[in-house]
């Protein structure tokens, strides 16, 4: 029934203020009351009406998103929203578009990359939409490696030009969102070439389109690649193809901050060092982390909420059955994805933090931290957007049947996030990026005590020697013994595969053929981080009733979790023994039953709208089946009862008349 | 290039003969040729054209499908095709349709559930498609649970007829396939209800709509419950929600094979046993399993090929990069979900055989076997969706971004394959079945010798008290001491749980208290049947040069991943010591450098034709990057160069005109 809130009984159980925990979940007051109000600007407009996408063919589709940020846009300067109310404003929108690539990569290539005058040309331009630019790379043989790109840039000092050309097919650029259809400019990475001499791959800013009429330019063949996994999910960007035929930009148009090419095709290096650019990765990492956070939380809230709707099995004398939720296998899959996403979410925002202080430093040229940084960042895009993925299709698999509708926001909600894996650093890659930090990390030991995130490798000898001491299930409500357990075995891990690297003559082929012990050994060291970081969020003062209690809670199950999960490092390395393993998972489903009260509570204080989720079954009343069945009633395919194609395919075959008709 | 073939040189690297090869994966040489005739029909007529498909609206897919099945059926007449040949006919179309229902559930329910009478009656309609049925059973607010459905079949003595009514919302028919616009029958199950008395959930035959203008008969309500998770996917199929308002059947729609209701309205038994609808159900979810093995030997193909193909980093003075499959992470992940394909392949020809075994018992009244029978079918199909599944998305993602597009066949084909983990049982609502039986099993040991897959539950004694004997890694090739320490883990594991089980008062707190454990133990049993039916299959003769070496170099990869993967639970059960785990793994990384140069010949030892992979990445000749961009430039969102909708949304945000612009 209208009106009515399925849910609210579930409400009155939380043990916890929600309001306050809405702040934790935010990271700040201010955080969530600017979030807040754009969710709900956005949600009482029509214009950004969610319900009706995955009735629309591509081009309508597409039309729709064009139509979309063109409103956001009016509605960005009428109203002149600051920076943070345009981050949340496009974070409640959802849909992905050309604007992604123009504010994500395009513009911060520009300040990032760029000379001073370079951006004083060109930055005022773009902060003002009157170029929209993206940012082209891959190409469609080469992705992760960058210096295998096969793009040339040669360089005319006859007219001060580089000619920017696709000498192959694979060489073709393909990808770049907003590219096929929209984008006047990219920043276009190229092979740079002088006198027949090859200085290794540079930014080139590039006209792509005419600004009059839109049409590309001369010497450049544009294109979409088709369509995307999922439904609607990415299908509302234009990712492109992309080929150059000996195009020309002035020789001012390569940027030079970290190296120039003079008028007279002199190659310079410049003081800055190129290390610059893992500041961006950085960047543009931890937010992966801080959005992985927030997708999981969306699955988790769809999930839970339909969890404690639907009954399944266990009447007794014809009551109603038992509430899914209540099934310590549903339990099992879900909590630790709802405490998972709380852990992403502290680790979030320390990565945050994180790279406001890597950049600062970076602006006083001072890169000692970058390292650090940079395998952090890369580590946890790896392992949160890992975890992501699985975990909403775990959440969706949790909806049973349900959940493989469109209608339940979870299929599109998957093929939307699970790129993330792949892009920006493919999550395997990284991991062995990580390793190779951390095999040097430890080869450095002797001489330099190890910091931040790899302080406990210092420990070594203690980690090496003592094995847990845990004996009862309750002895693993210690912050302390757990995260010792999970430096003692990510140590342990990483010193193994350093003592066998250390047997091969050649250290590459070492790192090749050990690659997915490396892979595990970084994943190990991942957890500290994330489990570290959540226990220092827990020595924060954190307001609110109950609030740290029930986040303490939500420690323990991740924690625990990941050790049942894990068991196998954890008694290889020999720092537990089965029966401490055996008391941890005792312990876990112990917590299960405190967390299962406050479920509701706990999905609600991601303070997520209806609009933003776009779940029939995660609705905030629960009011799920009415709206399932009003739902589908409304679809276009039920406008005629007897749908196109019975009367020429299926009476045919009902009348035995199959031989005349025309098929 | 047209015509070359980019893969020759690594098929010249096989070291067994791929047609054998191929007679194996089929079963047989007959079922290879009868498969490879259809294989070739299909893929030769236009009409069964699969890639125009993404590009179709729902209306206009579905129609498209009607036609397909319309053209199929003439097809099948026409050339009087056997059912085997129809079976493999329908395999290759490659598309969820309307007869999927009819064949495989609404045919067989009439056959396996309808009396003498009834048969004579309704099958010659059925099988001449005079009528087209469906499976009516899962309603709005009810899933697994078939005992609480609300549909309601109310006896009325006074006309000899039931009334079929949906009594609430949740009640409302929900998910049958075909049921939205197509099908004219269905089998609805409901409550059958006789002078206000309950007697259990029944299976009645209602027509649903007319048979001259299909229009819903009286007291019908239907339509069609709306998009589903993918881009074609499952969209070609009609899943529908169905209402009764009092709608009148004769008594003799009611199907009474097991149970009868007289005109007088007395609710009587027949001497048929109820386990009667266990057989279908076997039968049911054996051919689940063996559609899991082809569908991830689809997924695998297509990954196998393109990691060949596809190129990246490791170019050593600019020679060309590294094939991505010679990079150890990459075979790590792909090379054990090839052996998966195999064992499942495997297991499913067991299990096939099983099920003969078990209907020809049936059919003479022998109900011994059924009980393994059927906790083996309902093990095995959670044990391969599952795997399946999450096989067919790593797949993917070993495709790097290029498996994103629709157009490498990955993302629709997880999409279509993933509801397997949820039909016909959730999976682990499954595992949670068969780990009753064992535990049941277990407590009947000592007065009954378990057999068949339980039969090592008999010699508990000794896979309780001996631990592995493995000392190097080459230890680890040897059937026996592989299937030990399955056996010895799953006893152990299984043991453990009833030993605990004992300890509560009330057994069904018991089970619902350590659920995620016997679902762990579950799955430990159901690897001893994948494992040691593999054994099996290698024990037989297996002919063509290099075969049964290549079979046996899949076996060990997937036998020793799997011990690497559950490695917590070898350790935990102290079967194997941490030495003896590492040994296993090192053992697993040489394993694929033999299987390395027969990747490309494994694969095509599926016999999977371009048409059925239905992926520009999977190509036969391996020319994948000239057909994606071929593939791209003909999507139809190409069609113009300036998309519809960037004068109105774009252009205004460009010239800073938004002020005046309509949107």
């Amino acid at each position: 029934m209208e009106g009515l809130d399925y849910l609210s009984d579930e409400r009155k159980k939380a043990e916890f203020d929600v309001e306050a925990m809405k702040v934790a979940w935010a990271g700040s007051r201010h955080e969530f009351q600017v979030a807040d109000r754009m969710a709900k600007l956005v949600a009482n407009d029509p214009v950004f009406e969610k319900f009706n996408k995955p009735m629309l063919g591509r081009k309508e589709l597409f039309k729709n998103a064009l139509r979309k940020v063109a409103y956001a846009w009016k509605l960005i300067n009428d109203l002149r929203l600051s920076d943070e109310e345009v981050k949340w404003l496009r974070e409640y929108i959802d849909e992905h578009n050309y604007t992604d690539l123009h504010w994500e990569m395009f513009v911060p290539s520009l300040e990032g990359q760029g000379t001073l005058e370079q951006k004083n040309k060109w930055l005022p331009l773009a902060k003002t939409m009157q170029i929209i630019g993206t940012y082209v790379q891959t190409e469609l043989g080469h992705g992760s490696n960058v210096q295998g790109l096969e793009t040339t840039a040669t360089f005319d000092p006859q007219t001060d030009e580089f000619v920017i050309h696709s000498p192959t097919l694979t060489s073709s650029k393909w990808w770049p969102g907003g590219m096929a259809k929209v984008a006047t400019h990219g920043i276009v990475y190229a092979r740079l070439i002088i006198d027949g001499q090859y200085y290794g791959v540079h930014g080139f800013i590039v006209q792509l389109r005419s600004l009059e009429d839109h049409l590309p330019l001369p010497g450049i063949t544009v294109g979409d690649i088709g369509l995307k996994f999922g439904h609607v999910a990415y299908n509302t960007m234009d990712n492109g193809v992309l080929r150059f035929d000996h195009v020309r930009i002035p020789r001012n148009q390569m940027l030079m901050r970290v190296s120039q090419v003079t008028k007279e095709g002199k190659y310079m290096k410049s003081n800055v060092p190129r290390q610059l650019s893992y500041g961006t990765m950085v960047g543009v990492r931890q937010k992966i982390v801080f959005d992985a956070s927030t997708a999981l939380s969306r699955a988790v809230c769809i999930s839970t909420r339909y969890s404690v709707i639907r009954r399944q099995f266990g009447s007794h004398n014809g009551g109603p059955e038992t509430q899914v939720i209540d099934y310590k296998t549903q339990q099992n899959r879900l909590f630790p994805l709802l405490a998972s996403a709380y852990a992403f979410r502290f680790v979030g925002q320390w990565l945050k933090s994180l790279y406001i202080d890597v950049k600062q430093r970076l602006d006083a040229n001072d890169f000692t931290t970058l390292p650090e940084a940079h395998a952090c960042t890369a580590g946890l895009k790896s392992l949160t957007t890992a975890a992501t993925a699985d975990g909403i299709e775990e959440c969706r698999k949790l909806c049973g049947g349900h959940g493989y509708l469109l209608s339940s926001g979870l299929p599109d909600l998957y093929a939307v996030n699970v790129p993330a894996c792949t892009y920006e650093g493919e999550n395997v890659v990284l991991l062995l990026q990580v390793s190779r930090f951390l095999v040097k990390t430890v080869s450095e030991l002797k001489y330099k005590q190890p910091v931040g995130t790899t302080a406990y490798l210092g420990r070594a000898t203690v980690l090496m020697q003592k094995n847990c001491v845990v004996q009862t299930s309750e002895d693993w409500l210690n912050f302390d013994e757990i995260l010792k357990a999970f430096e003692a075995r990510a140590a342990r891990m990483i010193f193994d595969c350093c003592q066998r690297l250390a047997k091969f003559e050649k250290s590459e082929e070492g790192f090749a053929e050990l690659s997915p012990d490396l892979v595990e050994a970084s994943l190990s060291h991942c957890q500290v981080i994330v489990v570290s970081k959540f226990i220092e969020k827990l020595q924060q003062d954190i307001p609110g009733k109950g609030v740290k209690h029930m986040l303490e809670l939500l420690f323990y199950v991740y924690a625990l979790f990941l050790l049942h999960k894990h068991r196998g490092d954890f008694l290889a390395t020999r720092y537990l023994t089965p029966k401490q393993v055996s008391l941890a998972n005792d312990q876990l489903k112990a917590l299960y039953s405190k967390v299962r009260p406050n479920a509701i509570a706990l999905v609600d204080s991601f303070n997520h709208s209806d609009h933003y989720l776009s779940s029939v079954l995660g609705r905030y009343d629960g009011n799920v089946y009415s709206k399932l069945y009003e739902t589908a009633m409304k679809d276009p395919f039920n406008d005629s009862v007897v749908a196109d194609g019975i009367h020429e395919y299926v009476q045919p075959i009902l009348k035995q008349t199959l031989h005349s008709a025309k098929l």
